[in-house]
């Protein structure tokens, strides 16, 4: 199994296979990153609660069960007060 | 943030905290394990699909958006035909 570590072990995540492609679950510790897509993901909130900024957007709020899809290609902001549980789906 | 690791890197988890307590993420990877718990656990599944067998209990399938409920020092087991995700909540 995969495991990805980032940005100094603050956000790690594992690799799972689903019905519905390739996906990671993962864990953001409190912070503000910028991540890159290389295709369209759409991110889950699984815990907790996160700020994303899309590009040409403004500052919106994921809780959990909520999600975000994210462009291909682009580079977008995110931001936790507290720990966030994520489950990301890779659609290529 | 902890990283964990069981049955030779089949089983992963990352920590993380919420306003439900402390809990991971993880993924299983297919197979038949057998856990323990030192307290109440609460497994939701995030992706894909498990058996499971608590003590005393026949095996039943949990799916995406399904959790069950073990009780604190028992062993159980799961059985996995694909990869599944879940989040784990511990209850001290």
């Amino acid at each position: 199994m995969k495991h990805n570590s980032y940005f100094e072990g603050k956000v790690q995540s594992l690799a799972v296979g689903t019905t519905d492609g390739p996906a990671t679950v993962g864990v953001i510790e409190p912070g503000k990153y910028s991540f890159g897509t290389d295709c369209v993901e759409h991110m889950h909130i699984v815990a907790g609660t996160i700020k994303a900024k899309l590009p040409g957007g403004d500052w919106q709020t994921f809780a959990q069960g909520q999600f975000f899809i994210v462009p291909a290609n682009v580079k977008f902001e995110v931001e936790a007060a507290g720990d966030v549980a994520y489950l990301c789906y890779y659609k290529r």
